[in-house]
């Protein structure tokens, strides 16, 4: 799903403090576009937020729009409790990490791995507003799969009451990339060890309907076309 | 990589408060065999630390020997310094993550995700002892590459001193998963949406050696079998 940006939005979101890494600044960077691609390219995040002072961290799905990220859970879920609660709102980081290959080095230290991620800071608000919710609530549907909300039932209103989305503004953003090769040092080369990148992505297996599917309803395309 | 528990470990880890989920309690295990599993099966967590007050979620690898984690970075890496200059360490939560399937129900309310996430509640210290440090940095290798610390070339002095090893101990550790088909409502089987799970995995890709690899040098077998 793409939000192209307003026309006067910056093309790259400005850094601060915590967003500048303390080393490989050369990994980092602060385009709104990069940002875009790795957000919307993954539907699981890792949110982090404090209780009781020391740091919880747990996945959840999340849905971009334009310049603003949705998670949603039960109202019973703690961090939307706590974002509901708190004022002003609930301190959190919500990162977003593909991991695109493995890099075998001939020396163990030059191992890595290749990746791109997304790393959020902000504050968490509860979303109170029943339009918002909804779109918010189709968005994080179509975001795991475009095209689904228009084809699922509709969330009631009981069951709009039991779900709790929050937001997190997009501002104080950054993005860390690895690509490429093994950096070996020159004296290695010459190394008996193999050398290079093994690919690593998300794949996705052949749909398996529900036992109690209608034999009538039939593999909607935008499932055929995810394999 | 498999470390069978001594006789004596219990079965299951301790519940504590903070362990104990609000909802979905169905979904929470403390079962260490499952917990092991998980951990063994992936390479990359979210390492949520607090800094100034405020949540950072950092991704980073991380191998598990026995009952401790592993995670390495630069010494000049902001949670490596924080949980060495800190006294007691560092508090951290450490969270691993599977998504195994999207989970596609008749409502967009039982929309969900199959997956099996791991959350290592704990202190982060420093590795000091120079063995454990580099016994660590071999699991952290062969943790990503299965025998792969014994065909690279080892950390020289320079490398040791220059990477950081932190050590988190499984004691507070919880378990959620969620396996099956979608739980639809009763009153919308006959709904016309396809219902159903579409399976998600990591793939591997071929390896790509580096350009400058000698001819000479074959892939072996622990990288074939990736595949």
């Amino acid at each position: 799903m793409s939000h192209p940006a307003e026309p006067d939005t910056p093309s790259a979101y400005e850094p601060t403090t915590r967003t500048v890494p303390t080393r490989s600044r050369e990994r980092a960077s602060y385009d709104r576009e990069l940002v875009h691609s790795i957000l919307d390219g993954a539907y699981v995040c890792h949110l982090g937020f404090v209780r009781d002072g020391a740091p919880v961290v747990l996945p959840t799905l999340y849905a971009r729009v334009g310049e603003t990220l949705y998670v949603h859970g039960s109202t019973g879920s703690r961090p939307l409790r706590m974002a509901g609660q708190a004022d002003p709102g609930l301190a959190v980081c919500l990162t977003v990490t593909h991991v695109d290959g493995l890099v075998l080095a001939r020396s163990a230290f030059h191992h890595s791995i290749n990746y791109r991620s997304a790393v959020i800071h902000g504050t968490a608000y509860q979303v109170t507003d029943p339009d918002e919710k909804r779109m918010a609530l189709d968005a994080l549907v179509d975001h795991v799969v475009a095209g689904r909300s228009a084809d699922s039932r509709p969330a009631n209103a009981k069951e709009l009451a039991a779900t709790a989305v929050i937001r997190i503004d997009l501002a104080e953003v950054s993005a860390k990339c690895r690509a490429g090769g093994p950096n070996d040092e020159p004296e290695d080369m010459a190394l008996p060890h193999w050398a290079g990148v093994v690919p690593v992505a998300p794949a996705y297996g052949a749909p398996v309907p529900s036992e109690d599917l209608a034999d009538s309803v039939a593999l909607p395309d935008y499932l055929a076309a995810l394999g």
